[in-house]
C-alpha cells in the first residue's frame, strides 16, 4: 500500500470521493469506504482532510467551482456587456441543466451536500454575483447599462434569475417552455438595466 | 350524531381538516380523525369529498385561495398600475411570510400538500399571473409600460420574483436585507417594463 499512499493527493481523494458517494449515496458513505476505494489506510485520508465534514465540504467545493470556472471565462471575453450578461446567464442554465439532467443521482447527493454545507454555497454565489458584478461594472462604465451600484443591480439579476439556476426548481428545467421562459426574464431584466433615455 | 352531521357543510369539514392536519401532520391524519373531530361519521365525511385525496386536495386548494382572494383587491383598486405592481408583489411577500413565519408547523404541512397537488398549485399559479396580467396589461394601454404581450410580461415578473413567494425560498424571508432585496428586484423589473423613451 506504500507506494499508492505516496502519490495520495487531495485531487484523487476527492475524485474517489465523489465516485464512493454517487455509489452509496450521501447518507452512507464513509471515510473507509473512500480510503478502500483508493487502496489507502483510512488515516492517510485523514492526513489531507482532518474530518469527514471537511471531505464531504471539499468535494462539495470543487463541484460547485466547476461552473465558476467555466463562467469566469465569459466573464472576460470580448463581447459588449449586454452580449456577456446573457451569455453568462446562459451558460450558468446550461451547466445546472446538464447537471441535473445528466447525472440525476449525482445531483441529489449534491443537493444533500449543498444543504448541509451553507457556507461553501454562500461562497459559491458570493463568486458568481461577483463574475456578475464585473459585467455590470463593464456596462456602468460603457454607458450599455445606466446603474447606479453594480454589485446591488447584479445581486438582482442573479436573484430574478434564481428560477434557472437554484436547484430548487431542477425539476422545472425540463418542461417545454422554459427556454422561452428565460429569454423572457433575461430580456426584462436587460432593458432593466438599460440607460432609459429619460 | 343525526344533528350536527345535518349541518355537515364543506367548509367545516375543511376547518376541521386543516387542525387535524396541524395536529397530527400530513403523514398521519386521517378522514377518521376529521370525522372524529366533527362527531360525525366518516361516511359523512366522504358524502362531501369522496375520497381522501379529494379532501386533501380542496384542503389545500381553501389554503391558497385565501391568497389569491388577498390579491385580487388590489389588482382592482384604484393606484396607477406602477404602484398596483408594486402593491401587489408586496402584498404576495408579506402573505407568504406570514404564512411561512406565523404557524411554521402548518407550512410545512401545507408544503407536503401542495407537493402532492401539482394540479391545485398549477391552477393557483395561473389565477395569480392572472392578476398580474390585469395589471400588466392596465400599464400597457395607459403607456405606463411598453409591453408586447402582457401574459408574457406578467409572467415573466412572477417568474423573477420567486425569491419573495416561492415557498423554496422560505428559509430566507427572515434574513437581513431582504427587504433591500425585494426593492431592488422590483425596482429593476419596472425599470424593464417602462417605455425606454427611445
Amino acid at each position: 500500500m506504500a507506494p499508492t499512499s505516496e502519490t495520495l493527493t487531495a485531487e484523487r481523494i476527492l475524485e474517489a470521493t465523489e465516485e464512493v458517494l454517487r455509489r452509496h449515496g450521501p447518507a452512507k458513505a464513509t471515510v473507509v469506504d473512500v480510503a478502500r476505494a483508493l487502496g489507502v489506510s483510512h488515516g492517510s485520508v485523514y492526513r489531507h482532510f482532518r474530518t469527514k465534514a471537511a471531505l464531504r465540504e471539499a468535494v462539495t467545493k470543487r463541484w460547485l467551482d466547476r461552473t465558476s470556472l467555466k463562467l469566469a471565462g465569459i466573464v472576460a471575453d470580448g463581447g459588449s456587456p449586454e452580449e456577456r450578461l446573457r451569455a453568462w446567464l446562459a451558460a450558468l442554465f446550461e451547466a445546472k441543466r446538464h447537471k441535473a439532467g445528466d447525472d440525476p443521482e449525482l445531483f441529489a447527493t449534491y443537493t444533500v451536500l449543498t444543504d448541509e454545507n451553507g457556507t461553501v454555497v454562500g461562497e459559491h454565489i458570493a463568486e458568481l454575483t461577483a463574475q456578475l458584478t464585473g459585467i455590470v461594472a463593464a456596462g456602468a462604465e460603457s454607458g450599455a447599462f445606466s446603474v447606479a451600484d453594480p454589485a446591488a443591480a447584479a445581486r438582482a439579476v442573479f436573484q430574478a434569475t434564481g428560477r434557472f439556476h437554484d436547484p430548487c426548481y431542477a425539476r422545472e428545467w425540463t418542461a417545454p417552455g422554459i427556454h422561452e421562459e428565460f429569454t423572457a426574464v433575461v430580456d426584462l431584466l436587460l432593458r432593466g438595466l438599460a440607460p432609459t433615455g429619460r
